[in-house]
């Protein structure tokens, strides 16, 4: 049998990647994920240096030395910022605020973990954050120990970046524990820096898998 | 200091997923790898059930239960394909031959052993491989025993699906030691095909990562 040519490979420059079907943030359902125990527990570790801060006028970055074990491989820290409200949602209910703390492997390969607030007690290493707002640029001291839960338990699905360039391939890591901060803390965050949450997107053909510590 | 927004969350629809940036096939430069060991040796191992064989016009598809272990990770078998002349190009040299062993992970993720084929003695597998393009979809002995070489050393980079809808973040596996097959198995192998490989495409800003077992 003589094959039939569908693609042309005479015209390779008319072949467009196709984008914008993975793309993040997402509404995480719970009654459609799937547990699976060949994911690993994440491990988080933060130097105790002095962190950079980068107010690029759309978001505040705090850049920082740390490393993070996600599914079985190392990545390095590349930085942290907030989203107000949330950007990922559960079962349609989106928090306050997510911080959104992004790594990055030796082939490229970009990891988020992502991680919820909610409004509680006053949270200082917010608060150091926050104060960093004030500056356009400039050092200072970053302590994520107040910033991430202790039970690393997650969500994992496969997406993007949140704002442009839309990157996709990025590995999601959404915690399932959240952590608090003030109200105040939530209102002073909005008044600097404006609401900023993309909307969800659709999950086409993508699966949330879960993973209990 | 008020924050501008550079990113218009107000019209969020007309934000559009950058692609075409970490396209594959690639010519890997070897004066430009970088030795990774952090990353693991490749393990593959195939049933020894009847595969199914799948021919859509473009190509034939060779589907069998199998795993492999890539950097780490589990990863299922989905199916083999071939290409000539070989996509990807070693220092600007190709092959006349190169086989996509394709892989999936539990979160969907795409990884994908890729094998270059040198003209050389007859191999009796792939001739397995040719016997089926007669057919449109059937069912034959799969080995892959002597399609893939024992010394799984290779380079790493993540890249696309090299035939549309060219879908980005895929792992690539690009083995550094060669099969051998026929020239008369390889001028079978075009005269039922045609040549199908695409173009190799920009780097960009990626690196090849290169593993020796």
């Amino acid at each position: 049998m003589k094959a039939e040519f569908l693609i042309d490979y005479c015209h390779q420059g008319d072949w467009a990647p196709q984008g914008g079907h993975r793309q993040s943030p997402i509404d995480i359902q719970t009654s459609q994920i799937e547990n699976n125990d060949t994911l690993a527990t994440i491990e988080v570790n933060f130097s105790e240096s002095t962190a950079t801060f980068l107010n690029n006028g759309q978001n505040l970055q705090l850049l920082a030395a740390g490393q993070a074990c996600f599914n079985h491989r190392l990545f390095q820290f590349v930085q942290v910022h907030f989203h107000a409200d949330s950007e990922h949602r559960l079962n349609g209910k989106s928090f306050p605020l997510e911080g959104h703390f992004l790594f990055q492997a030796p082939n490229g390969q970009l990891g988020v973990m992502g991680v919820f607030y909610e409004i509680g007690v006053f949270n200082p290493d917010f608060e150091q954050v926050l104060n960093q707002y004030e500056q356009e640029k400039g050092e200072g001291i970053f302590s994520a120990s107040e910033l991430i839960p202790k039970d690393k338990s997650y969500y994992h699905y496969i997406g993007s970046l949140t704002t442009p360039p839309l990157t996709e391939g990025v590995e999601w890591y959404v915690l399932k524990n959240t952590v608090e901060v003030s109200d105040e803390q939530i209102q002073r965050f909005i008044s600097i820096h404006g609401k900023n949450n993309r909307d969800c997107q659709c999950m086409n053909e993508r699966k949330v898998l879960s993973y209990n510590e």
